[in-house]
């Protein structure tokens, strides 16, 4: 192979998730994979996360030495990304064991380079000219994910799902032809397969839907697809285990299939609920309720706030039930003397239909609204955006609930 | 604490073994001792290894996904720098949640530049401005061992006991008080003993001696006393888990306690004998025996060539156990036409006697010649340097030689 033919191949980047790399024997199957393709005449970055359940292994340990505190975040950084350093070499060790030269390379050495936010560092710069050299001496370079190097020679992380943001930020720093995640599910689905028996494969989807259908079954880290529509890369997801096309999101037209106008139903099982009752609706209050939560680092996701009656006003909020009693107890503690009562539950959950297809016609929410309403579901809470309507309904909903959106929009497979 | 404060107190370097921070029970025990000696006035430098056994699994782990190759040695140091790591941003989380500030530093943010021998890197250079920074900032540091940095980012480890000389090179660029070794035995003792139940601890013990004894209970690493005695820096070696005096290696006088000409009694089981019998007796015909040793990565110690005998000689030598069949059968294979046989047997032992003392006075041999025959203990090899001499026993015998030896240089506790 001559550096000028390596010159030319197109570069491919490959993530492989936790589940994927669990044991010894899973990576020498992804090994063999990573190299059967690589014989195929193009050049391979594979970005690895760590192995199974060893992070929360690490971070078991980390709060048994911690006892009542918080692990610092700046150790916490280094100690997990440890995890991914040890598949990166383990996979490096099995492709060259198979007869393929590979690298393994650690964040730093791919030359990720992020802010010092530790936890959810942002990638600031990627050098690749390591990489570039690895890959013209025909290796296959295995890059530790979910990692990078702040400018005091700190180690980061880049948060849940950051290894996909690896991949992704690697695809465009490399002008890669395609980032391909590879995981436990084989694709996107109209909705959730456990809840709708007639859920249906796509075969493609816009970055824009996938943004809003993150929650649907393939856990892809919004980032890495905002970055992927950014700079126009194609992702595609599939299956690490099975053999069957996956889904790839993209920004083309996608007229290969029949478009709908909603592309799918999104669910989410784990909302909880909070409402202000009858506080005072002026300039700033907002803000009152809301910074509290923001500094214990709660994040608040569908928020509602009544027309003002009579100088009063309601507002409700939506949070993850792991985060619900805190910030009950947060919002209770703010509003003591300026609203008449703080209330929630948890047990709720948001069913959403996406499609961009909907900017451009009327009438999505009254037919949403109208199905769910025929299958006896209530609605407690409504938000929208351009390419997306939400509704919050009982958890015990979701499957009559996903039914009916998924057969009034017309998404079962049967209409293929 | 002011700057300049810090900038007087002297730096302390200490060393924790893997049996020392094996669990996070232990991490936090570790951790309160680090912060009661902080709290004396010194800066403190704390290098740590890998957790217990974590080591033996990343290597098992590379076993396994390598099949019959062996794993790279780059990798292998990546893999393996990881343990250290992890044992680092711990045990820096627990002093912290003890509420004293502390940064865990991996190898490369601790400044260690090394060469590129992956597996066995020497230490080019140490960096000590970060470490400096820290240390005037009133933190703890919590060096990861084992550990350092190629010139071309590559991760490089130090090798076996390479978190010792990691210690002693941090003492040396801080220009420390004291370098502290806190392992699982409580100090170097005259012999070993569980052999002699008579063995005394010694208070202290000149750094040629302690080369020499290196193999006597507290398994220090011999490159880091090499250091310790080129730059003149103390070197304790004590318990972790127990508060009694240690041993202190240094290079001064000593005459703190009644000098005996021998200090202790070395034993080392893991020997076995290589006989090359009858080979021509000309220049180079060493060579050819040891080089393919040598290349083939074999520790060849005890070398013993007899006087030569009609032109033909015989060559023994002794190899740890573990490499006694592959030593043998690449011996046989170089010796096929030039030796009339090469044979050689395990079970052997070599029994030291070590002090800086013998330098100046004869009869030490004779004395240990005509104890060891007393106690009918067969010698099969002698060997001699400046200030030790060595025997090669029978494993069988090593308890009878080492209490003979012990009494006969009146090393026995009663003596004092």
């Amino acid at each position: 192979m001559t550096s000028i033919a390596n010159d030319k191949r197109p570069v491919i980047v490959q993530k492989y998730g936790g589940s994927s790399v669990a044991d010894a024997g899973m990576i020498n199957t992804i090994a063999r994979k990573i190299c059967a393709r690589s014989g195929t005449g193009v050049s391979m970055v594979v970005v690895v996360s760590a192995m199974g359940d060893s992070t929360d292994h690490l971070i078991e340990l980390a709060n048994a030495v911690s006892g009542d505190h918080t692990p610092e975040a700046r150790e916490l950084d280094t100690l997990l990304s440890t995890g991914e350093l040890v598949t990166s070499t383990l996979m490096a060790m099995a492709i060259s064991a198979q007869g393929h030269p590979a690298v393994s390379l650690s964040g730093q050495q791919a030359g990720i380079r992020t802010d010092t936010t530790h936890g959810s560092a942002r990638i600031a710069d990627i050098r690749v000219d390591r990489l570039r050299r690895e890959l013209d001496r025909g290796r296959i370079c295995i890059v530790a994910g979910f990692q990078g190097l702040a400018e005091n020679e700190d180690v980061t992380t880049l948060g849940r799902g950051g290894s996909d943001t690896t991949a992704v930020a690697l695809g465009v720093a490399l002008e890669a032809e395609q980032v391909e995640i590879y995981t436990d599910v084989d694709g996107i689905y109209t909705t959730d397969p456990r809840l709708v028996s007639s859920a249906r494969k796509l075969a493609e989807i816009g970055y824009d839907e996938m943004l809003e259908m993150a929650s649907l079954g393939a856990k892809m880290n919004p980032r890495s697809i905002e970055l992927g529509a950014v700079y126009d890369v194609p992702i595609l997801v599939a299956s690490t285990f099975e053999d069957v096309p996956g889904t790839l999101i993209h920004g083309g037209d996608y007229m290969m299939e029949v478009r709908r106008a909603v592309t799918g139903v999104a669910v989410d099982r784990d909302v909880a609920k909070i409402t202000v009752r009858s506080v005072e609706d002026r300039p700033g209050i907002v803000g009152q309720i809301f910074g509290p939560l923001a500094e214990a680092g709660v994040s608040v996701d569908v928020i509602v706030q009544n027309a003002s009656l009579e100088g009063l006003t309601d507002v409700t909020f939506t949070v993850s039930q792991g985060d619900f009693q805190r910030a009950l107890d947060l919002t209770q503690k703010t509003c003591a003397d300026m609203a008449r009562e703080v209330v929630g539950n948890t047990g709720l959950a948001k069913m959403s239909i996406v499609g961009t297809g909907m900017q451009n016609g009327p009438g999505y929410a009254a037919t949403m609204f109208d199905a769910l309403s025929r299958s006896n579901v209530n609605i407690e809470m409504i938000t929208t955006s351009e390419i997306r309507i939400t509704c919050v309904i009982a958890a015990t909903a979701i499957k009559e609930a996903a039914n009916a959106l998924h057969s009034a929009f017309e998404l079962d497979a049967t209409g293929d």
